[in-house]
């Protein structure tokens, strides 16, 4: 992490002092630490990335990554004078748990604490904006979002696809007026984001873009946990107990389970710690054989013939070398998986035949299931306050920049950095490890590793 | 914290090298980075207690904070030799969400990790160590322990009091042989912990006492986040829509929810951020007024001339300066708090009586549904690793110390340290200001507070 | 049940043939069986009670009880020109599980089947149509009621008493024009209903009064089962489940759980019955005595000293001959009890202080979490189905009768029958008789019993 | 119905009273009505089938059908002797919420009220009854079975199949000195119980055999509504949740949900009730077009033009003459069906490929969560009370009849008469008629259908 990130961080044009607005919400604020009043961030508030130390020459304890980061919050002096502002929020790419939850709380916070009436709501993402949208703003104010994060999904609908057109979307920002521009999205919709601020920027416009990285995979860099992915994990759950059920009552019986995971294993990771069911956890991060003595086969067969059944849970990004590629790309330009649960259980059927086993093998896939859950608690506050910190974040004039959670403190991050890298489960860290302790499956299934 | 947290975490006799011990587990460890193996932890990693940083005289961004704290997590080279451990865990205190998952993975972790074959569940707490103790231990395998997550609270038995028979309890852990003691249970019984293991100091025994803290109301410093909290959380939104519904179909239906939080308000605060319907959130750090113009009784009855309906949610150490002290201690030396819940809906029921108007109060206290209550999906995630890295610690040789999460990191904190002081919410900082703005009720309702 | 059914049933005015309405429904329906086409339902149709049969002289079997109630459904001939219809609907009484649904169910019935465009919402039941009552009347279509039963409770908000001003009340429905009312509530509401039905046949009406009994006790005759009941007996689980956590956690722990049922412990039976844990189920028809050889509290002594734990669920009006009456009358008109759950749980204490045995005990009211519950699936598909066959009586110019399911089947009831008596548990049945074989408490607990 | 009843229920052995046996029960029963005690059960008991009635030649109202049906429950006179007993429990087919229920049920009967000592559990149905079966069976009581209802699916695993080879069955039975069979399972295993039944009389043996109905689909005559069937339609609900959210956050978006539901439609029809986002339910009993103007895809295109977002619900049996046979069979000797939700999601995209409207279809197949979901309260209580009535019928040495609740009377059904016809849902009758409205669907989408 060479960039530095003040970079990306930094909006191109002045601040206008407004002073104090005159606000709609009951919080009062200061600058003064115990005064017991609720206090401003300061933009030299900075949180170091890392707790990870090091000794330097001097002996001393110092941070082994230097790089900060700016903490996020209402600032005393904000950009936009509220009277002026148009703000708009899109929701793009798959639906997650916990879209609603933002959705409501960013019109609140302007609303109440920023006393901002023009709000829109741009239906199904990017595309909601291209010229020839037929998808019409929808005017967004407290009561329109009162009790919307009840359901699961987002009332402005999502769609993928519309960020490569950077001109037309910053076109429409023009001509409907928007300043401040909302995008909830997983990795295309932020670059798309970047993008379109780098646009405004070229035409000289005031408009700040500001990110809510939305990833049910759990995947950006930068991102502690996004929103979502807990009430994912919990919602995979019972899926897995019901493989496990149906594995246990059958005669040699196999519970597949797939769940979401392109590139990272996240979700199948936790929810195997979640839930002690699992037998064998498989993510993209840890390639596996499927015959030869080590492969999962073997492992399988071994299992079944001591323990009588087995649950699989599988990321769907996981075994990709192993299925024929489908070379389609989705909307957002992500290749187009083959489905590795349906694969998977047809090779593990035509096995068992060839070994002349009776199995049952019994196919799950929640993943619609999951997407389209309510946000849980733990989510609903994590949205709540994310949303919250976005619109801070607008009004101070920030863009170019996402909200964040790292080591719990809510950050600015620029999504030129943000976007640079994936996250992944990394094989040697503690979270694997602990995944490997709780479904005791081997740690490597690959015939040529010499680990054993 | 001026201490040196090295100083509490230094135990008290020497490493001896067992080398690499025959284990059961399927996990192999390196120390080499980038192996494709999982790595051990080094006593040499240590983490930053905090990410805030500061610009020093050279101009340098610097820690804030410059105490650091030792990573939990495997060693290469342990203390104890497994074959001659005899480890016991005990749960002392309330119940709370993740006391079985906690049990279950210390068991697991101690078994098939390390290949410990002696693991007693010692009933009732400390009371269970006492000399005339009625419950014998109970032997623990992972068979025992299979499922037991599935059910809320602890199948040990839980327990107040015993801490102080210092004496007593370490004579027992002589007489059975204990060479490790996890101790699961809040601040007394950590403060019991370390007394315990003074006294092991003191007569030089060989004898490591871990400890892992429970503390529904998520009280304890240093402890990122207590495991059941979250559990907590969402299992107290049911009473909280409840009292909203009933509140919203009465006549001038007020909705009284009380839950956990004696001198931390963290429950109530989250709780009012998972869930909108609450406008008025009491907690102790926030005191309050019934009566004058600022207090409650006045918004009160402003919101139900306005709304027609209110809900308050109040944790049970609120307000705790209006309503007359019980004088009793529990069996911890706790002071038995006095009711506020039914206090404060005597106070309203009398007030609007005085003021002729009609309201119908529904009080609900969920309190035991909540601590009974099985661990969610993130809590069963936390518990499972929490008790692995408890059994890590205890088989290092560390002692008098805790397992807890900071920054997302598991990490040993000097028990000593931890006890020194609570961790409260901060009405100055962003969770309590996000409540504010979620609930909307006045930022203070004290008649002398000059704010507003 | 000496009644001639058919004597309340009689509509007191001439049926005027509309014809076919032009509907707004798909449904098309035919008089013919084995058209394909739904069935219109018969005024002849008739259902008997019950099923219970004897051998008459002849040595035939023959029902024996001979008494037939009119079927419910939706008559080829309505009474009521569309276009002329206001109908009214109001909730009384304490809030139940469901109360959204039906109102939703009759609203799409009145609007989609019959093409009624004038329906009221009428707040705070009859209150809200008494003269001085300070509620509009809320105007309701398939919008407004649309997704309301995601939530507990009742959008038109609900209340006691109003019932006695008969006279007050059809004024109010001559003023506006009302030709409806369905009147949801439980026996005061219906007393109340008969009586406007008698008010409005004096005064020479066309008024029709269609009830939907609600009791989430259970305990209105001619009620195969009140809506809600279900939900609630669900609802009541995890409250039993927390006490037996709590009881067996605890040193000699006794969990006592508080549930519905001021005549008829349905709610406690049932839920013994769901959930396994209880030992104790008490209920007002199974009166027993605390003190004594066979009392409650030796028998609980005995269960302590030798399981350790015990878990109590008790009716709230069980019990009420052992503890003080109030004295004190709700709105409807019903005694308030004292509340036997606070009372059990101090004569408990007192007991075992005096006995010098240590038990610790939790109590549990979870009476206001259950009410506010959303309906779960079962009650979802029974209030969707009751509200239908509401309005479908309320077209054809039924009258003082209420919706009733009996024997899986929707019937009219006429009001006078249905409140003549209340339904209790039959201690000599299979219900009560399954309930004793699942708990294992004894069958009687009254010391003068001889039976054992 | 022109059957007998009488004829199936008559067990073919004499009856040998063994007086009171010495029960282990709490519950003391007698004869007589108002004594306090609970009564016993008379053979002579009898229950009307149907409620419905006619006005004969007299002009009384007298039943239509006039077939009754022996009540269950204890007898005072059991064929019996408990100490002589031993009674084995299967459980065949796919699994089902509530198998584990009935289980502890009967056990808990078998040995609290009869003192029966030898229960044995056969594992995965009739299979484990073959000779060359590798299962040993699993000896049951109260200890085994106590919480296991807390799980889905069945401890004693389940099967298909086995049923055909009666007289390994009986050879079985004869060997392992059984002498009461109670089999759970659906229409094939009930079939196979009568026939070794048969064999039992053939073979002069006095072997009572007992069915539980099961059928998830609910399809079976004779019987109310079969367990697990309300524990089904809960779980299916969030499936079509989810499909309701993505469809409504999708341009054009399509939720597809295939539930259970092989040859009636109760499942689907159900579910469209409880949850009020299905637009079109499908089910086996009311055939449909894909293709023509009144076809499905017809109407779902309107929809979607002016909707925008449809939800389909679709039972497995239906359509099942618009896809091409599989021509396989199962163990249970049913017809494979093809996949109609696979087929369906294909010929929508298809069709609106050509028609050139961008659709969003999402396909969720909750089968196997649903399946294997533990049973609800409504599902408790009712095995609970199944299973004891099972164990009274065995004992009182009824055999060939199965366990049923009729009009909410637990009664003994002759098998030959239960299996002699499936359940279906009246397309002329009142639920289904609930369901159009619900819906909205079309009441035909059969293109040769005059209907509209």
């Amino acid at each position: 992490m060479k960039k530095n990130p003040e970079e990306g961080l930094q909006y191109n044009f002045d601040i206008t002092n407004l002073g104090e607005p005159k606000l709609s919400t009951p919080i009062i604020m200061s600058d003064d630490l115990g005064d017991g009043r609720a206090d401003y961030v300061n933009d030299n508030d900075r949180l170091f990335f890392s707790v990870d130390s090091e000794i330097d020459t001097d002996g001393n304890r110092v941070p082994l990554v230097k790089d900060t980061v700016e903490k996020a919050g209402p600032r005393k002096k904000i950009y936009f004078n509220p009277a002026h502002v148009h703000a708009a929020i899109c929701t793009c790419g798959g639906i997650c748990p916990g879209l609603n939850n933002v959705i409501r709380s960013v019109v609140r916070c302007f609303w109440y604490r920023y006393g901002v009436r023009r709000i829109s709501g741009v239906q199904f993402g990017y595309r909601g904006l291209l010229e020839n949208s037929p998808w019409p703003l929808i005017p967004l104010d407290p009561d329109v979002v009162d009790d919307i994060q009840e359901k699961g999904g987002t009332i402005l609908g999502s769609a993928r696809g519309g960020g490569m057109q950077v001109d037309e979307i910053v076109d429409s920002l023009e001509r409907l007026n928007i300043n401040i521009l909302i995008a909830i999205g997983g990795d295309g919709t932020l670059r798309g984001a970047y993008d379109i601020g780098e646009e405004i920027k070229k035409r000289g416009l005031k408009i700040s873009v500001i990110g809510v990285p939305k990833t049910i995979d759990n995947d950006l860099s930068f991102i502690q946990s996004s929103f979502g992915f807990d009430t994912a994990v919990g919602a995979a759950v019972p899926s897995v107990r019901g493989a496990h059920v149906e594995a246990k009552n059958s005669i040699n019986g196999i519970g597949l389970v797939k769940v979401m995971g392109r590139e990272s294993g996240f979700i199948a990771a936790h929810t195997s710690l979640a839930q002690s069911d699992v037998n064998f956890c498989l993510i993209p991060e840890n390639p596996f054989d499927l015959y030869g003595p080590n492969g999962l086969l073997a492992h399988l067969k071994e299992r079944i013939m001591t323990r009588k059944h087995a649950v699989i849970l599988i990321a769907e990004g996981a075994g990709q070398d192993l299925v024929p590629s489908t070379g389609q790309k989705d909307p957002s330009g992500n290749v187009k998986y083959a489905d590795i649960g349906i694969f998977l259980k047809s090779e593990i059927k035509k096995y068992f035949d060839e070994e002349g086993i009776e199995v049952n093998i019994k196919y799950i896939d929640p993943s619609y299931i999951i997407r389209s859950a309510p946000a849980n608690s733990f989510d609903s506050i994590y949205c709540a306050r994310l949303g919250a910190h976005a619109a801070h974040a607008a009004m101070a004039g920030k863009t170019q920049c996402l909200i964040s959670q790292i080591n719990n403190r809510f950050v600015h991050i620029p999504i030129k950095q943000a976007v640079c890298k994936r996250n992944h489960v990394d094989v040697e860290g503690s979270l694997w490890r602990d995944v490997i302790e709780n479904t005791r499956q081997p740690f490597s299934m690959k015939n040529d590793k010499s680990i054993d």
